[in-house]
């Protein structure tokens, strides 16, 4: 039951502590057959296991019980923000999954090239799922349109698809899609779907109407449909929430995306293994308070039925333990934003194992970090969003609330 | 998850059965090694044992993750009330911490004697710590200032510091703080920080005016300060709320203040052991309903961080349950307010272990009262709101909702 955040804000408190978050994406599994162990208790984690060990211990439910989290609402949850109050759309999430550096103004878009025949109407939504190679030349004629002196980024993310950003102030985001979702009907145009978002329709039709004069001669991607306008959500930054001068360690444009919104610097990594990020963490160690690192091969292999692919990465980033705890932590949360066991080839509901690690954690004396060892930890079986809460106490960064 | 309050109280019926709360203040504790066990899971405590394998165990959050209550909230959370709705403010704690019976229409404040120089600014905020002495006579003296009939009341605390309460009908405690928390500039007037309490303020820069002229030529204490004004929150009485009529066997002021604040009787104990209040319940065992018992000592060992005094404490109340259960209650409840781990020296996060004992509760059968193992039973790990409404269907005084 996560406290108001307004209240938490109140009693936050300065504190020279340094807590390190390691977000495995999809960590939590499921048995591969029936009375067998899930990826994570398959996984030989001795360093893990040590330190789960002298951790506090539960599971955590990202946004609720029964709901399958997508990696934005995953995040934002496990970063501690309410992943229902705050929503990132589609269009927004597609142009920071691109690595696109989405700014608060902005107006994005999922784009795809489709299919019209001479009387416009739609005959394939995806234009035959153009191979990437043609999209990218279609993207960068796309970009050379100019309506109204306005900024239009697009950029490919494969096949048929692209991000599409509108940049200009004042824009509204409340717009309908010109996705009709069936063939046989003309792409619609976009409308204000509340007053005030006339201008932005107004642009993206301008737009359209460019794009329409460009592609003519392109079949199949002779048009394009674009649907869930979204701009950034405003979160308040780790610092103004939880005092913190937060740092991210992500490869993944998507994830480098959600730690900046949250107001966290995102740090380059030479390299892109996993042992890099830990030389990046080393790094940075004297800069930062807070350090949010994201292991994307979990979920990946999760998402591909690669239960074996998970439990190696697992067991990859358990060798790459003694180099975190080298630096001599205040606070350790290791976790994952949700579930993705290799069984189910994707995202899932399940609650996720965490642990907290600090020197005033309650130690349940756990011997293997997984997560039916987790279900019976003293954290219990929590709102994702509580585990920052748990984690600042640990770091003595909460003040008494009341005498 | 709490249900709200006035659903509960919808459901309240009366039944011929007792309730009886021993409240261990700051009962959750943290091994004293890596590997060791807690406070509660150190002492030999046989009887407490017998009875958590009856009970229905659990541990309490009293606020909420990560937030370390005082004992004002922590109280009112395992008394049944939203510790964040009902915020005693600082004034109110400290008069009800000195013993004060502080009324419904009486504003409170910290109080502290300072020392200003000739053109009356701050040179000390707490005129050199003055020995509690010297500063019983001054607060005599400052009692026997007179504005408009009102009557003012100051109780010496210890040293420079003591609880300032102004009683008269209506008054607001909306009131800025006199003390700048600086010194070179002159102490502030009480000013009305909204509409309506201009009377208020008026009143106590009155009284302050007054207390210059009496304290001039008593150098290091020439000056006071007040800040914290509050009045006590309103909240509804047992009796309104659980239809229990109910009482407090505590001996320390701010404990018999935050029960009575809750409508309890405050029963007066001849002597100040544990036993002596065993011996309360005993003779006052006929004319109540409800019981809650305060004890002091495992909180006061646990902020001097002395683990095995702390373990002394406990075992005392267990060597006491046997007088309880003579008694024959109908449900027993053992928890505490939040957790003071010796280790830590302070009060904490921590959740606190807890049990309800009746003879309809589900038992855990645990072998051994404790941190670890009340995290694995069927209460779960629960806000401390939520222990009065399980104790008051075990006691048979909540109605079946809907049929």
């Amino acid at each position: 039951m996560p406290v108001e955040s307004s209240f938490l804000q109140n009693l936050i408190q300065p504190a020279d502590t340094k807590i390190v978050m390691i977000i495995m994406d999809g960590l939590g599994g499921l048995p591969r057959e029936p009375g067998g162990k899930t990826e994570l208790e398959t996984a030989f984690t001795p360093h893990l296991d040590q330190l789960a060990g002298q951790s506090a211990c539960g599971l955590t439910i990202p946004v609720g019980p029964g709901i399958t989290p997508g990696s934005g609402p995953g995040h934002l949850a496990i970063f501690g923000y309410d992943p229902i109050q705050y929503n990132i759309g589609r269009g927004a999430l597609e142009a920071l999954g691109v690595g696109f550096e989405l700014g608060p103004e902005d107006v994005a878009a999922r784009g795809n090239f489709c299919t019209v025949d001479a009387d416009g109407l739609l005959t394939d939504r995806r234009a035959g799922r153009l191979p990437t190679e043609e999209s990218r030349h279609l993207v960068d004629l796309l970009c050379t349109i100019r309506v109204e002196s306005i900024q239009f980024f697009l950029k490919l993310i494969k096949e048929h698809r692209f991000a599409f950003v509108m940049r200009a102030p004042g824009l509204s985001d409340d717009l309908t899609e010109t996705d009709p979702l069936k063939t046989g009907v003309a792409p619609r145009p976009v409308t204000a779907a509340v007053a005030g978002s006339e201008k932005a329709a107004s642009l993206v039709n301008k737009f359209l109407d460019e794009a329409k004069v460009l592609l003519a001669e392109k079949y199949p991607a002779n048009m394009i449909l674009l649907r869930g306008f979204a701009k950034l959500p405003a979160l308040p930054s780790y610092a103004e929430r939880f005092g913190l001068h937060a740092a991210s360690i992500a490869i993944h444009g998507m994830y480098r995306g959600v730690s900046s919104l949250a107001g966290m610097q995102v740090l380059d990594t030479v390299g892109s293994t996993i042992a890099d990020q830990f030389t990046t963490l080393e790094k940075c160690w004297d800069a930062y308070e807070f350090f949010y690192m994201h292991v994307k091969a979990t979920d990946t292999c999760g998402e591909n039925g690669d239960f074996d692919g998970k439990v190696r990465v697992i067991e990859e980033v358990d060798a790459l333990i003694p180099r975190l705890t080298a630096l001599q932590p205040d606070v350790v949360i290791i976790s994952g934003d949700h579930s993705s066991p290799a069984v189910m080839k994707a995202h899932s509901w399940h609650p996720v194992p965490t642990l907290v690690y600090s020197k005033y954690a309650r130690p349940d004396g756990i011997e293997k970090f997984g997560e039916r060892v987790c279900a019976r930890g003293s954290l219990g079986i929590l709102p994702a969003m509580d585990i920052m809460p748990i984690a600042l106490a640990n770091a003595g960064r909460i003040a008494k609330y009341g005498a």
